[in-house]
């Protein structure tokens, strides 16, 4: 029996133990800074399988004055990273498993059927906040690394586990994984895709936009200039934008979304009082980041781009709006689709499933830019999780895809380990 | 010499009693729920002059549930109304004096150039909060009464003095003095009007309208219906209401108001993760009430008006807006210009000053729709301070103003309680 049939034949009986896996990690409450607990977990998993195991708090000068290092916190205490090596017996090619174990809040306790972090399993799907982003992905790779483990497979190349924090404020966690050495030939990451392939992913990052009126009576309103009106034009013309640049959107990969790089408006906020005149309005979006592009070259274009409001509107030529990035930022990402771990896959994923993968490029970004950008590691992102329940209330994850996932990337790194680096 | 010629002496020559009485009021930090100190001042003042005064915590079931009550306080603990009372020698006319001793917060420290409660005296100008709304007008009363007690002048008819509370937060202080029976024929209320004679008073009220989204993530933002975005319809569609609601406006008195009713939006506020598509948006906003129409008829057409977002956007048929009649309400007041108070009150004005007021229609509410709607006493709006100072900082009011203002009411106040009441 080849190994491919011997994985999927332990996977199939060891089913159950999957379903407990993903259980106890989405169980973990694990939002930013109550990470501690799930890590332990997770090193002890590793462990087990006889990994040389490396947990850190990650920080320092080298991380934290990054150009790349984006965070809402400067101190990391109590929120380690975890990563997890098998060193390969031989000169295989090595690959990076990637996951991250934050969640983001739980948001309206209201709007849950049942405690968010639950773990309940029913009818084939475990529920809970992280389930599907991306606990069931970790459990997937974990659970093909066991395999191998249990099969005891012979690996030439090296496996490393990152484990990491902070992924959904912009991937202190992971760029922290990758200054510590912890980089590889290629790797995967099984973000929430639904089964898809993504051998490209769109960065993104956050701006928040200041458009200022003057203030008067609301009774005289006309002797003011209204912010919140003001800022429709800023608005407009995003949208505009938005249109312009995706119309530059060639690259077939992103032929299935309507727009590939979305520019979000996700909150506003201005005036005080409702009989006044509002003097100020803060905007605060996200704008997608093309992998053709860099996050500068995008900066540049929306401020470039709001300048232009002052043609139609002479108010913004004295009061033109002013533009911050801030908070979290991901990097886009992409590997070859002719890449050899890309084919791999896609080979694998047939196999399995049988029929043929969806190859696209992800609406969203992920710590594969990192990887990819700083951290030289080609990355592919592919996972069990579905996007569209990502971030809300009664998420969960299929056990079945978490299943067929991990067969796919269990039979993936050890086809890819065992092949020699150098040829 | 006539009454007329011995009050314009009289105040000619105290002039710096009159300074002194503004400094005093506008040090006093009448913010809501500080009226103690500044009712027990004027109280001073009105016994002093040998008025029947009469100090009490406004409240009970009468006024908590009275229809035309609108605060935000259910309790006036330490808040008195004070109302003093000067009665009549004889049948002669009896008028109202009201005005209100609260003012708005002080707002950011950092936009004033002084302390805001200086009450400091320079170059003609007392500077503070409150200095202009309306504690200048209130001088200008206590002082004309002042002048008509000190010179012995007869006084057939009953002079009332409301000195209210929370006329900024709807009138509670001014319906309170309306149901304990302080009404009379007339009433003046020096509300800053730059010394315009405003027989008519804008009404408004406060609206709340929330506009539905459905979220979504930011990076497959076409699978979600961005509430901001939205939100921009229902702006432009209430601008559209307000050009309609304008055109109706033929009443000469409004013509010199660029827009008459305003429709202003003041507040904004919706999502809460730039990465996500919000579901919800807040606006709220003040509609401004004609003295033709009732509070009732302008919420019923705004109400209706935005069912007819339906009818341009599927969108509001499954997701109506919900609008909300919250906070503030001023009712619009109304005295027929050949009204006798008008007379007199435009007579002296041009003795006084020499020259003809303007007449017009005040773009904004005060306490003067409570006046004529719930107590029956027909109000006219006429005082020193400026409008566009009201609310603002480094508001200040000019003493000539004040001076010119106390000697007409006071002219006024004597001629219309000499007056017989049934001729």
């Amino acid at each position: 029996m080849d190994a491919n049939k011997k994985i999927s034949q332990w996977m199939n009986e060891n089913r159950s133990e999957l379903i407990e896996l993903i259980k106890t990690l989405v169980r973990e409450p694990s939002v930013q800074k109550n990470e501690a607990t799930i890590q332990q977990l997770v090193e002890e998993y590793l462990l087990h399988m006889d990994y040389d195991v490396d947990k850190w708090e990650i920080g320092g000068e080298d991380l934290l004055s990054h150009d790349a290092f984006i965070s809402p916190r400067n101190s990391f205490i109590g929120s380690p990273n975890v990563v997890g090596v098998n060193k390969g017996s031989d000169n295989g090619k090595s690959i990076v498993l990637n996951g991250h174990v934050d969640v983001v809040p739980e948001g309206d306790i209201k709007d849950w059927e049942a405690d968010p972090f639950s773990g309940a399993y029913m009818d084939g799907k475990v529920y809970g906040r992280g389930s599907t982003d991306m606990k069931g992905g970790n459990a997937a790779m974990l659970f093909a690394l066991k395999s191998i483990y249990s099969l005891q497979l012979p690996t030439k190349g090296d496996i490393i586990f990152h484990s990491v924090i902070d992924e959904e404020s912009g991937g202190a966690g992971t760029l922290a994984a990758i200054l510590r050495g912890y980089t590889a030939d290629a790797s995967i990451i099984p973000e929430p895709t639904n089964m898809k392939i993504f051998p490209k992913q769109q960065g993104s990052m956050w701006f928040r936009i200041y458009v200022k009126g003057k203030s008067a009576h609301g009774g005289t309103s006309y002797e003011g200039t209204n912010a919140i009106e003001k800022c429709q034009k800023v608005i407009n013309s995003l949208k505009q934008l938005e249109r312009i640049r995706n119309k530059r959107v060639k690259d077939p990969l992103f032929s299935s979304l309507p727009i590939p790089l979305p520019i979000n408006i996700g909150v506003i906020e201005g005036g005080e009082w409702p009989s006044s005149v509002p003097d100020l309005v803060k905007l605060e979006g996200r704008v997608g980041v093309s992998p053709d592009e860099t996050i500068e070259e995008v900066k540049a274009e929306v401020s470039q781009w709001l300048k232009g409001l002052a043609e139609d509107d002479d108010w913004f030529e004295k009061h033109p709006v002013q533009v911050e990035w801030f908070g979290a930022r991901w990097f886009p990402g992409s590997i070859d689709v002719e890449h050899p771990l890309m084919k791999m896959l896609t080979n694998n994923f047939t196999n399995i499933l049988g029929y043929e993968p969806t190859i696209a490029a992800s609406p969203w970004g992920t710590d594969g830019g990192l990887l990819t950008t700083i951290g030289q590691t080609p990355s592919v992102v592919f996972g069990p999780g579905v996007t569209n329940m990502a971030h809300f209330s009664n998420e969960y994850v299929e056990v079945d895809k978490v299943l067929a996932c991990s067969k796919i990337i269990a039979c993936t790194v050890y086809e890819w380990v065992n092949e020699d680096r150098k040829k």
